[in-house]
């Protein structure tokens, strides 16, 4: 992606934040946010607010008039402006439900040019949106891919924005480049002393016995409930480290924030303390444990007894 | 307390907030607002934030004009406006550090006219501020206490007042009325169920035992890390339930959030299911199980085994 291109899918990544916060304001903290639809591409129920944000992002990349592939939740992975004066029908293509998570294989092999996907989560959240608890967002990741014989990963993730709509924070993310929050580069904790960490962790429905010693040992715990933010708080030192250990998070949900960690000089691994590179589709799972260092990485490692 | 006294104390507290919320916020992220000044009235270390927040308290409750008691974390309980001319000096008494913290009784025996005290958290979530993670404000309760054989106790609060400086909400409450959010009545919620329960749980640091089984069950765990907005969630329903068993939460830090969540409909008790009734003093500890409804306050304590 040379530097026009950047520029050209940053600013369009701006716009549909810009139009998603939009959309759902109204909706914050209303009891209609949260009326459950129809069901989302990826098997979930897709509520009101979750729509109504998904479709501003859709509607975006439509206006861009460039073809782009997107990845989100509840209409599945899709390809827009593929032939020059293609109809983009949301209605239709969200009856199709499940239909849109076609086999990733055979939807990337149908062509041989580079292509733009665009993974996006348009309300990381929304519980917390329907309720009004302050950590609710939309995250961004746009991957470049050549169709080789690999598949979109991770690993091909060129850029990440995160906005928090509740705080109106915007964190963003060029592979080689800084990572910055509203704008002013950000650095990782050098916290080492697991004692004195504050960490954010998914830790309910897993197994206590592996997680026990963590929560024994750390200083403060925090659950915001929102991934994709509290991620990105182990890029700006918010957060000491991160973890969810449930191993049913979404690749798709922390490609942007995985990025943002990295590029601000964290460490993000999975529970095995492996690199994560994981496919970009929806049905793409994973855990993590993220550190603002390397030494507080190796620490948890240690008494959590996998190394 | 008459319809005058309330309005009068109602307007101090909402000057506190007010004052409170302007002098901490270009501190707000940064590193210098978690310094650690000096040791607290608590115990507990001071931070510059702190005290900033502290210092304008007690400046509102001076410029009061009215004899009025204060209980605080980091000053410790004083008496304020006690002479017509009395001249307070903070920096001498921060220096008097836990000399403040003076014996209870002997304190409240010292008059027999009945007596106002502010029981003030003024920043809950102080090292959330200091991150920038959006759950931090100001706790308020305002009791009413006339010399008896018993001290004075959470139940003599007559009003709470607690406001989340990152999202603006303010939280209201007068005994035998309303809670109010930003001016509207609100009502907690009517799950009963824990298995589609959102519950703020307090957890790190107890055992592990104790909860485990709660753990496994709820449909979504928070913690923000402010213990007095997360109580207050159980009032306006943002949670289905809210439960601190460390067992070492302040009585003080609690005061304004349970009214609200008592006058909402919610239900509040320790963790063996008792009422409420510290005693409001810094030393005064408890623990927290707070439901929507009965029902599903039920429900915890039969999954926790205490009944």
């Amino acid at each position: 992606m040379d530097e026009s291109d950047l520029h050209f899918w940053k600013s369009i990544a701006i716009k549909m934040t810009d139009q998603v916060e939009k959309a759902i304001s109204p909706l914050i903290g209303t009891k209609e946010a949260g009326e459950i639809i129809r069901m989302g591409a990826d098997g979930t129920p897709s509520k009101l607010i979750d729509l109504v944000a998904e479709d501003e992002v859709i509607e975006v990349l439509v206006s861009s008039k460039r073809p782009v592939t997107l990845i989100s939740e509840e209409i599945g992975t899709i390809k827009i402006n593929s032939s020059p004066n293609e109809y983009i029908d949301i209605e239709a293509l969200r009856n199709a439900q499940g239909k849109n998570l076609r086999n990733t294989e055979d939807f990337y092999n149908s062509s041989n040019d580079p292509q733009i996907i665009f993974v996006v989560d348009p309300l990381d959240g929304t519980s917390n949106a329907v309720k009004k608890i302050p950590a609710f967002g939309i995250s961004i990741a746009i991957a470049e891919y050549t169709p080789t014989k690999d598949l979109p990963s991770l690993n091909d993730v060129k850029m990440g924005f995160i906005k928090n709509f509740a705080t109106g924070d915007f964190y963003e993310v060029i592979k080689d480049k800084e990572s910055l929050v509203n704008g002013k580069k950000v650095s990782p904790s050098i916290q080492t002393s697991l004692n004195h960490s504050s960490m954010g962790a998914f830790i309910y429905g897993t197994k206590f016995s592996q997680i026990n010693n963590i929560c024994k040992i750390i200083r403060r715990m925090r659950i915001l409930g929102s991934v994709a933010l509290e991620l990105s708080y182990v890029g700006n030192g918010a957060y000491d480290a991160f973890m969810d250990l449930r191993g049913n998070l979404r690749v798709v949900d922390i490609a942007a924030a995985k990025l943002f960690v990295e590029q601000s000089g964290g460490l993000i691994t999975d529970q095995a303390g492996l690199p994560l590179n994981g496919l970009l589709n929806l049905s793409s799972r994973t855990s993590i444990i993220a550190t603002g260092n390397k030494d507080l990485h190796k620490e948890i490692m240690k008494i959590m007894e996998v190394i």
